[in-house]
């Protein structure tokens, strides 16, 4: 047993990566202008895909979204809220805290925010997780690395684009990076809690920066 | 133990849809004007697809269609028939019986049928088998639209289109609606022999008259 | 049991089929003109998405490639070497060996060494760990040809381009060859190391004459 981390951590960080990436993923379905159906199906494949890849990799199953329902209570949640927010009269009458907020949080902002925090989270969650299942540090870190990015490439992969890990941005490197802090730092355990915040913190902020800086990591021309 | 269905129904209602899900995926293959190794694969991953994805994540392992020989001689089968449909000399002489049913029976049609029963049978064993391995109501539904969505979802994304379930067309609200009757029927279990071929046929008849009177979950403009 | 191969035999063809295929994927990042990560990470999911995909589907989970550190190790390596050759100054210094090397083999020729030793080297490790874990013979077979096209499936979806196993080339008939030699022969067990090697070299051979005559599993015209 892996005492370190308080044992509700992993899945609080597995759930709030749901919330964010169903977020991220039904704000690229909006943009892709797909109908009701579609949005729902993009925000569920982005939120849960990651954990599912994870899941199957190192032997959880039946997978964690079909045996806890808060998973895809988290992915319904984070659609409804967007479609609230980008749709405000589907209820039959202004609701204007969604109303006040649109015309202010441009789109983009919104998308880089939850896609960083999505990162930061499932690079946390995903190690420990993998890390409870027994498997040693580099492969642990590997699978915080799986989940923060597995959802996102399925989305891209269903929508017909090349994953963003793949293109010129920084976007493995900062998962990686939390995820080693937190497979390194495991065995630490009085210290494990505050790490993880600090771990899915720092993720988190090198994207955001990493973004807003146009940092990459181009190999020299041949 | 769940003893609704009678115990042979599940697996009758997967290996049909293996039918015709492989038909629809041999038929996609022939209208791409693939070679006959691709035509096979495709009609195999479309076949095939759904149910290996549903037992991976319910834990079904090895999956199904590799410890059942059925599966592999039934998704062989249709993709047999399609060809010999679409190449009615392949076998040196002519097949009357194809070559006449070719002119009448248009490829939309038959692809539609083919899809649209596809979605019928996998909802219904996909839920089923979800339920027979412990799953609750609602993730049981959702392994039923997964299983009937999973295969199309493969072969959309290996030809590089966008998968049709994403797009603007009733395709997984009729699986669901099919997967929640099976669901929400599962403990009556008198009647649940019935309510299967009810809850396929209602799936199937969704999907097509979806499809001919081009009904749509469109969100309002934004 | 099956005692037929050398009990390493399957995990030196699979490791071999892991430095093949990332070195293949490699030089599709390079090609493709991705950057550092986006390389590495071709370069993995090429090495080692078939092999997953097969553990999966069999289940041998964790997967080998998060509880063998051989893995990630050549999958790294092959990564590393393409990208010396590619980049002979990374270091601060011309590599005299790579520089050299560069001019002489047109990068085609190497990816099509490559790719055809992969096939082989799949073949053979994906039908006999399939066998070893229970599968009867077509179906272990059809695990061998999953894992020698799997990776560069996976590779071809994420740069968005269709598979290869689909176009008008022989490509898994190659493998499915020496995935069935490999079955076939697998209970006479004296000679089953020379007969892997031979499926081995079978497979690879048949796809680069394939290549280099251009045969065709081409359809008649309908």
């Amino acid at each position: 047993m892996r005492p370190a981390l308080a044992p509700h951590l992993p899945i609080v960080f597995d759930l709030l990566g749901v919330l964010t990436a169903s977020s991220a993923g039904a704000l690229t379905g909006v943009r892709k202008n797909l109908d009701l159906v579609g949005v729902v199906v993009l925000a569920a494949v982005t939120g849960l895909g990651g954990g599912v890849i994870r899941d199957l990799m190192i032997g959880a199953v039946p997978v964690a979204m079909l045996t806890d329902w808060r998973y895809l209570t988290a992915a319904a949640l984070a659609a409804g809220l967007v479609l609230l927010g980008q749709h405000p009269r589907v209820l039959g009458r202004d609701l204007r805290v969604f109303e006040s907020l649109r015309g202010r949080v441009p789109l983009g902002t919104a998308y880089l925010v939850a896609d960083s925090a999505t990162l930061g989270c499932f690079a946390v969650s995903g190690t420990a997780k993998a890390l409870d299942y027994g498997l040693a540090l580099v492969p642990a870190a590997l699978m915080g690395v799986v989940t923060a990015v597995g959802g996102g490439v399925v989305r891209d992969v269903l929508v017909n684009e090349v994953p963003t890990v793949l293109r010129r941005e920084l976007y493995a490197v900062p998962a990686l990076v939390g995820s080693l802090v937190v497979a390194a730092t495991d065995r630490y355990d009085p210290a494990a809690t505050p790490i993880a915040f600090l771990a899915a913190a720092l993720t988190m902020g090198l994207r955001m920066v990493s973004v807003r800086r146009d940092w990459h990591a181009r190999l020299p021309q041949a």
